[in-house]
């Protein structure tokens, strides 16, 4: 049958990833066995499959601190939905890995695409000193204020005065050179923000993530993908702390003997 | 409402994964901006978060080509899954990535956990010479062969003679003098099969990425979460390519126009 | 354990649904067992379990031809993604049937809400006379051609002429008593949308069915709930048939065959 | 592009289900407008497709107080998944569903098939009298229990003495027909295993679904197919109500609230 179809005139299927015959198998133009297998990092591939080039390894430092930074926020809902549909169906990892991805929607996992949009979103053209940041980033609170929108990547339900993330990933971007406009504006919109809202809120670690993944190029519309690849490795965490020192049972009493029946 | 849930006394959820207050996220007992962003990487933390244990750089080195190997094959069912669910629902990138994961099942992703379990079975006490193996080796043949199963990680449907990630990635292991039983195991099933299955086939690098992993002392139920991970990654690249260079609707369109009604 | 937790004197989850005790299960205040298996449909239950009312035998029987008319239609992208997580992954049913679900977004199941939506959004007011409705139509394409949007629900790459679900389900909310100013404004948009569009557009199924389901009073932003679950039944179809007589591998291969390598 | 493909000799997709041209849509072989809207049933729409043939009305009541069955068991595990998928991301409805079901697996969902597949298996040869089916469900009991496997089906947490659905399902069946070898040998396991397990248990509701869907010839490979659906418009109803009255921010909290970090 493949002869046949190999034969097939009609059909084309282009890609730049996989592809391979008897002997070789090539993933980015490259020999995966000989070119890639311990010499690249499993970050490093994963930024070069996403943005079609290889970075270099300042790149891959603030790229790879960004995904430490996501994978794992403790019992999230997301994590909490993948440790219960474990219980439930332990003979499909799968699918509670997939369970708890499906939770990286516009709330929760949402804010690191969100941020890296709007900044972009604003940065129509470039600033070049920091009281032109200034004023960009004033003048797009304030139109977020008169459109009742949030500014997305400000604030946070735990961390109020500083999410502790957020120094370090724009240091780390700093030391390899990559600090570039969107941070630069996020910190605009730190600084500005008090005189449209009228307090402090403090620049949120979803929100620098963002601001750094668009700094380092990657599209926009796709942040939300590394955000969802980080946490695959924190679902992992918590569906193999499950299985040795289960809860999600527990969850389930807890919500199911304290159920009240109202019409 | 936090405040009365606060001082929940029957409640205790137990985790050694992350936490955080005011000031500080803590995740496997570090500090995560201090300790953890810039510092570790991200196979690594992954590593740590499912084994429970910090890896050393050899043992990150192979878990990394391990994710390098298992990331992208192409055009397989599930990429091209991932794909069209992105055609019909490009709003929600997680549910695309989730979609080709759910096929991270028996078939195609899980050789990798069946050969690192179905080694671990064998290993019931570990041999000390080649010929040792050589004959456990058989017998585990034999076994198979009379229980009418297929020995996981033998044979592939395009690298007949050798699947080159093979040797690739029993090198890494012996430089970081982390080939262990599990690949010493594998390499004598690639010696002694012929004698009871009477042709040779490849080893091929679904099982050997198996074979890695158990000997890094990886849970062998939980193999199949780093294949899982793997292709994230590698699914994240083919909806970054299907943004830029669309084949779902083709692939669609080949199949619908080709439908033919039968009974 | 769960005597602590019945004790939990600071939680409280209230429900409507389900609730059981030692001797009976209750569902939406119904004993189940006696009131409802054997006695009430399963459509009738579905909509009963959305709307928090029962449903009346008219209503029952619109509800489940807008079901029947969604259910299934060929090769889309979802039932393909639904076959291909099967092929990979066999053992997991829920697997297939979820991938094939999360297809169900914005672009191919979502016509069925955002035709309810965009008909609710308009009937602010209700009018009287057909002049009144065709007016108030006229209005809102003229409106959705000055935003350069689509009108939900009009148009369709087969039936160009007419898609011949949207005068049968008219016909059945006609015949009882069900025809209500969601679907008359829709066949207002079918009168009128050629002056303003310069061409005549059928009135989809899709569409139809939104609109149906909104004069059955259930909720704007859960329409997409019920193409999903008519297609939860179209699906298990798929993969019955898939068991049956495979094309699945066949799909796979005619996309891998055909791969070329572009940069 | 369609002309094109249209050409394609070597390519060829069969399907009994939906087909469509310019003018009808074809369900099943049926004119889907014409013969099946407004004159099928969903859930016997639901039938005809997995089983290929159109079921009697008789079977169309058991098959739907089947479902009817097994819809919603209140705070289930996935109950609890569904509204926490939902409350992270709002904005993906088929997301929260499918997370939902992705619980669906071996242990919550799965003794419908469980139970299907273990009487099918049993009934090799079909009985004739009551006491011949006595003797082959002792049997089948003493082999599980000597393979130290439970029996699927006996037993439930809640309903300790009887399950309030088991008698109804089977007057369901009795009264139309139904009652065929699958129930029959169900209850002679009911009658049968004190005298091997030296305890009474009841039949539960999920096992005596699976035995009637056996009975209704339905493939035993599929029945967690129908739990599935049936699930799908419970967890509907979920959703709905997390719309209404929402509760999974305050599981959440409970849960985040209450967690200890523990090494």
């Amino acid at each position: 049958m493949a002869a046949e179809l190999n034969a097939n005139p009609g059909l084309r299927f282009p890609t730049g990833l996989g592809t391979s015959d008897a002997e070789t198998i090539s993933l980015l133009g490259q020999d995966l066995a000989a070119d890639l297998m311990g010499k690249v990092g499993f970050g490093e591939l994963a930024f070069w499959l996403v943005a079609g080039r290889r970075p270099s390894p300042g790149e891959v430092r603030l790229f790879e601190a960004v995904l430490v930074a996501l994978a794992d926020h403790g019992f999230t809902p997301t994590a909490i939905a993948a440790r219960l549909t474990y219980l439930s169906a332990p003979d499909s990892l799968q699918g509670a890995l997939a369970a708890g991805l499906l939770g990286g929607g516009s709330r929760f996992l949402g804010v690191t695409e969100d941020c890296g949009r709007f900044l972009a979103g604003v940065l129509s053209t470039v600033p070049e000193t920091d009281a032109d940041y200034d004023l960009l980033a004033l003048r797009a609170v304030q139109e977020a204020k008169a459109a009742k929108r949030f500014v997305p990547g400000l604030g946070h339900p735990v961390h109020k005065e500083q999410d502790p993330r957020t120094p370090v990933l724009i240091a780390i971007a700093t030391e390899e050179g990559l600090y570039g406009p969107h941070l630069r504006l996020f910190e605009a919109i730190g600084r500005v923000h008090p005189q449209v809202l009228h307090r402090r809120l403090p620049l949120n670690g979803a929100g620098v993530c963002g601001a750094a993944l668009a700094d380092l190029g990657l599209p926009v519309d796709l942040l939300r993908g590394f955000a969802l690849l980080a946490r695959a490795a924190g679902l992992l965490g918590q569906i193999a702390e499950e299985r040795r020192r289960p809860i999600a049972d527990q969850i389930y009493r807890t919500v199911d003997r304290n159920a009240v029946y109202e019409p």
